[in-house]
C-alpha cells in the first residue's frame, strides 16, 4: 500500500493535540487570573460539545461556510453565559477564543511528524479553519508542508469535498492520499472518498471515561498507536 | 511600521526561486537525454512569455480558474509544436512542466527566510498552485508556514481577491501583512489592497539584459537587495 501514498493528510484535533487537556489548562489559569472558580473540564467537553452541532449549521446548508474560529467564538459566547461568567471583555473572549490556536501536540507527535514527513508531503485535513492551524502549527513546532482542509475546501468533513478538494489541492488522486485520524468516522469518510487510511489511538481524547473511537471498528489499512507507531509501520527514518 | 505586521506573504517566481536558470538547466538536461540542441534560454523566456497571456483568459473571464500546472503545460505543449520537439511522450511532457515544481531558490533565499519566520508567519502569495508550491519547498527547503495564493482565493494576482483573500485565510487584517515581492507591478497591487510592501530587487531575474523591475519604482515600505538584507532591515536574528 504505502508505495502508492504521496501525502499523509492529518485530522489535527485530538488525532496530532490534546484539546481537552489544552482548553482545561487555559480555562484553569484564566479562572485564576478572575477568581472564577469552575469545573473547567467539563466546559471544554460543554465546548467541544457545541462542535458539531455548529458545523451541522453549514453541513445542512442552513448558513454559508463560516470558520471555525467564528463558530468557536459563538459556541464560546453560549456557554459564558450558560457558566455565569460575565466579566470577559470583548478581546478577553477572543483571547479565549484562540486558546484553540494554541492547543499543544501528543508527546509522541513532534517526534513521529518529522519521521514521516522524511518521506510524505504532510497536510493538514481538518475542520480547523487556517490560521487557527498555522499558528497551532508555529507555537506547537507541527512540521506542515501544507495547511488544508475545510476552509481552502468550502466543506467540513465529512463532506465528500473537504477531501477531494485537499487531494486536487495537493495535486493528488485520492488514492495517492492517506487520512491519519484518531476518529472512525472520520476515516470511513475518507475512505469513501477514496483515500487511503490510517487509524491512531487516542483513548483519553475524551477524557478518562471515555467512550468512542478508542479503537479502530474498521479495516483501515494501517492501526497505530501513536506517530511514532506509524512511522515504524511506514519506514520512516 | 514593522510592530504592526504579522505575516510576511511572497512572491515566489523571481522573487523566491531562480526560474530563469532552473528552467534552461532543466532544458538542457532533457535535450542532452534526447540528442536536441536547442536554445533553452530562448525556450525558457518563451515559456515564462506565455506565462500572463495564459493567466489573463482566467482573469478577464473567458475561461473558468484553472490552476497554474494546466496553464505551464497547454503553454508548453505550444512551445513544443513551435520549437518542433516531437519526440517527447505524455508523461515526458508532465515531467518537463514539473520543472516549475523543482525551481532553485536565489542563494541568499533560504537563510533569509529562515530568519524572517523567527520573527513573521512566512505564506506564498503566489500564482503557483499548491502542489507546485508546496513540491518546491520541500525540494528547495524553504520554510513556508502555509501555502496559499491564486489557487486557494479562485483569483490570479494582480487581481485584489488573491491578497485579500490569503489575508483573510490568515486572519489577519490587510495591512498586518506585508507583501515581499521583486515586482513592481505585484507590490503596488498588494498596496491598493491595503497590504504593506517589500520590494527585494533581483535584477538578473530575466537574464543579463534585463530591462524591467530591476529597481523599486514606487514608495514601498521596505526595498531590500536579498531575503538576508530583509532580514537585517526587520531585525530578524
Amino acid at each position: 500500500v504505502s508505495a502508492a501514498i504521496k501525502a499523509l493528510t492529518f485530522d489535527v484535533f485530538g488525532t496530532v493535540v490534546d484539546w481537552r487537556t489544552s482548553i482545561i489548562a487555559e480555562g484553569t489559569a484564566l479562572g485564576e487570573r478572575l477568581g472564577v472558580t469552575l469545573d473547567w473540564a467539563e466546559f471544554a467537553d460543554a465546548w467541544r460539545g457545541l462542535y458539531q452541532p455548529s458545523m451541522d449549521q453549514v453541513r445542512n446548508g442552513h448558513r454559508p461556510f463560516a470558520k471555525l474560529d467564528v463558530l468557536h467564538r459563538e459556541s464560546l459566547v453560549t456557554l459564558l453565559e450558560r457558566f455565569a461568567i460575565t466579566s470577559l471583555s470583548e478581546s478577553e473572549v477572543d483571547a479565549l477564543n484562540h486558546a484553540w490556536h494554541r492547543l499543544r501536540p501528543w508527546p509522541d507527535t513532534v517526534a513521529g511528524l518529522t519521521r514521516l514527513r522524511t518521506r510524505f508531503t504532510l497536510a493538514t485535513l481538518s475542520n480547523g479553519n487556517v490560521a487557527l492551524l498555522t499558528n497551532m502549527a508555529k507555537s506547537a513546532g507541527l512540521p506542515w508542508d501544507a495547511v488544508l482542509g475545510a476552509e481552502v475546501s468550502g466543506h467540513y468533513k465529512p463532506q465528500p469535498e473537504a477531501y477531494l478538494k485537499t487531494a486536487d489541492l495537493l495535486g493528488l488522486e485520492p488514492q495517492q492520499c492517506m487520512l491519519v485520524a484518531a476518529h472512525n468516522g472520520d476515516l470511513v469518510a475518507a475512505s469513501k472518498a477514496g483515500f487511503r487510511t490510517a487509524f491512531v489511538a487516542r483513548p483519553t481524547e475524551y477524557g478518562p471515561n471515555q467512550t468512542r473511537d478508542s479503537k479502530a471498528e474498521h479495516d483501515f489499512d494501517y492501526v497505530a498507536n501513536s506517530m511514532e507507531d506509524l512511522a515504524d509501520q511506514l519506514e520512516c527514518g
